[in-house]
């Protein structure tokens, strides 16, 4: 496709922008997220010489268009709605605009990356809503779709208010705090559990949680009473104890009052295993004596809702605007921009998607952020993007907080839009009905 | 835990299984996959001198300990059922035998290769199943978990029965066959829609599949009967169209007609959008006159099941067998062998799972493919991987064929292993009861 692109010269400018056409049925609304990863990648998209040389020996291209790929230097303008930013059906989060062949190159990968994020980023949301004041900590690396995706999916749930992963490689990449875990088999691998508990505290005297749920809970939360003294004298605090299996708030009660009783009131209580946002807010709900969850699975393959309805479409090319018209996916021409108005309490109230120019009342959430090829001033931060995050979790209408479906949020079309659209289509059907076919 | 088992000596020779605990309630039956990545990582792993460093200055680990991981090379022994076979729960999908550190080191990049690998490949082979004879290409990149997901989709797929796949970094990675796509934004940055179609045919004469559903079908479908005669002057051969939503067995026998009467009965018609083998089989029974699918998210994100319930647990350590007895999480102990028989018709009968040693009627599927690190003999190639999966669906009984849920394939557990796990259990007890605090 980008072959005939260039032989046939069509390199105007092209305007592309990514959005979700509509909402899962289990999503009230999305969080932006992914713009990090996408900057990152834009400015480092480059052709390695062995893919070159594979790429000419394969038959399939051009020797010119092998050249246009070697030179390859994103050098386009990005507009985004910023990271953090809860983001609803045709709202542009990300806007591309560079010569035609540039920025369809980059299709497959804008939306890879954007689409995980969001996915996994929407998701931990719900799961923070849930359990409100509750450490949250991401262990689904194992679980995710290849290791990529357990990588953004510890990025978007901090992003989104988790406290921690338990991804390793995140922590040099990105600073998010590191949670370290114990498996069963550390315990199995011991021929006694207290043994077990030993060692892995002198170990890491830094962060003892202990794994209580290889044989069983109620016998090692008092092995956890009997040991921690002796670790105490040795300068080590255990510090929580982890329940991976079975009734989880009722043995949360059980473990706590073991660990009352037994002169260890500042021993956390933390619960994991096929955790999702609902069971977060039945046990919150129950007023289970838990401190924090590892959530696993749910999280890192949005397990109830895996993938979003989501485009990466052309919205104009050489100064005309262009939509489709196909069944059910029907776009919305031109360049965007979203307003967003706020009610008296502070929530958000409504958007309005418009063409860039035509203002509308309430605040634009569509900015720059890289002109020609380059980052438009500081690069935002993560620790910005989770600040906003928790501003617009807490700025969203109760009904869109709930995890059942709610009444959709209020996304109106401007009238100019519209008229765009319409007049746009017209068009199309004018030019399609000329129907001659164009000699070479 | 690794570094606690260093500080502690425990250095032993560990057993640790892959295997999935049950089928989500979509699935009959799953495909062994994956195990080409595990091995090519295995020989692979090492820690890279800015990862070191990282660990080194974190301040979270031990020198000694960074050091090991510095000298860190797989020489372990894998067994596993080989790729391609249809497997069940409980099956040991894989089996590493290495000193304990080494092989808990491998725990989550090993679960993460396999799950995503023999999640998508159990995805692929219902739609196989559920469109015999059709050419099905995988177009999920785009909506896959990262970048490594769809990869491993590309393979997972293609060894499952698929045609090939759209994402071309797997041709030069595996000898995938790739399928060339044409989007909605070539047809839209044209102001004609036959001038696209000419431009991608003149610039791709291979593989001219024409994309008929920017804006009306029926009409696209009429431009390539007016253009066909005019490129086939040019020796280019339209090879196909493609509709890409709306109701896609009506509009393909509408186009089938148009192009049939237009002259053009060699021309395919193919379908994308929204795919699974759900649409697959009803396409199928509705006797649909689609050629091919192009499948894109179902696919790859296993859409209706992105996750399996599956675990590496230690079986063995030291010599002395080890099972969890976590709620509703506890494991076999020890080496296994699955022996599976086969009907008259020669469809699979029923499975045991035995100790290594302890032989029962049947086929042993579980083969050694590494010692020491090393593959042993030949690495097996994904054309027979791609044999053995069509052998073995066709293999399935009628019922497991279905897409619905069936009768669950008998798997059972020979009477050793029964009374030794009851009797690892036992000593568990015995264990625990002791309770004594070891000193430091």
């Amino acid at each position: 496709m980008m072959q005939a692109y260039l032989d046939s010269g069509m390199t105007g400018t092209a305007v592309f922008e990514f959005f979700v056409r509509k909402l899962p049925a289990q999503r009230n609304f999305l969080l932006s997220a992914g713009l990090a990863q996408v900057m990152r990648f834009l400015q480092e998209a480059r052709f390695e010489p062995a893919e070159l040389e594979w790429l000419r020996t394969s038959g399939r291209f051009s020797e010119s268009f092998v050249d246009y790929l070697a030179d390859f230097r994103f050098a386009g303008d990005v507009h985004a709605i910023p990271e953090g930013t809860a983001v609803f059906p045709n709202e542009p989060v990300l806007r591309v605009t560079a010569p035609l062949p540039m920025a369809q190159l980059l299709e497959t990968r804008l939306i890879n990356l954007l689409h995980t994020s969001v996915l996994v980023a929407s998701k931990a949301a719900r799961m923070v809503l849930a359990a409100p004041d509750k450490r949250l900590v991401d262990f689904g690396l194992r679980r995710a779709h290849g290791s990529e995706a357990g990588l953004l999916a510890a990025h978007a749930a901090y992003m989104a208010g988790f406290a921690g992963t338990a991804t390793v490689p995140a922590a040099p990449l990105w600073d998010i705090p590191i949670m370290g875990t114990m498996a069963h088999s550390f315990v199995e691998a011991h021929e006694d559990e207290s043994r077990a508990f030993l060692d892995f505290a002198r170990s890491r005297p830094q962060e003892v949680v202990l794994l209580i749920d290889t044989y069983d809970v109620r016998r090692a939360a008092r092995t956890v009473v009997d040991i921690a003294p002796v670790l105490e004298r040795e300068g080590i605090t255990v510090k929580g104890v982890r329940i991976d299996s079975g009734d989880l708030p009722q043995l949360a009660r059980e473990v706590r009052e073991i660990l009352d009783k037994g002169g260890l009131p500042h021993v956390s209580v933390l619960a994991s295993g096929g955790l999702d946002e609902w069971k977060l807010r039945d046990f919150t709900d129950a007023g289970a004596p838990i401190d924090g969850y590892g959530i696993g699975t749910a999280l890192t393959t949005s397990e109830d809702a895996p993938a979003l309805d989501c485009a990466y479409k052309l919205q104009e090319y050489d100064g005309r605007m262009t939509r489709k018209l196909s069944s059910g996916k029907a776009t919305w021409p031109g360049r965007k921009q979203v307003w967003r108005t706020y009610g008296s309490d502070g929530s958000i109230a409504g958007d309005v998607i418009s063409l860039e120019d035509d203002d509308q009342p309430g605040t634009p959430l569509v900015e720059k952020v890289m002109e020609d090829g380059r980052p438009l001033g500081e690069v935002p931060t993560l620790a910005a993007a989770r600040e906003r995050a928790a501003a617009q979790l807490a700025a969203l209408p109760p009904r869109l907080r709930a995890l059942e479906p709610a009444e959709a949020y209020p996304v109106a079309v401007s009238d100019l839009l519209q008229r765009t659209a319409d007049e746009v289509a017209r068009e199309i059907d004018r030019r399609g009905h000329r129907g001659e076919v164009p000699a070479k």
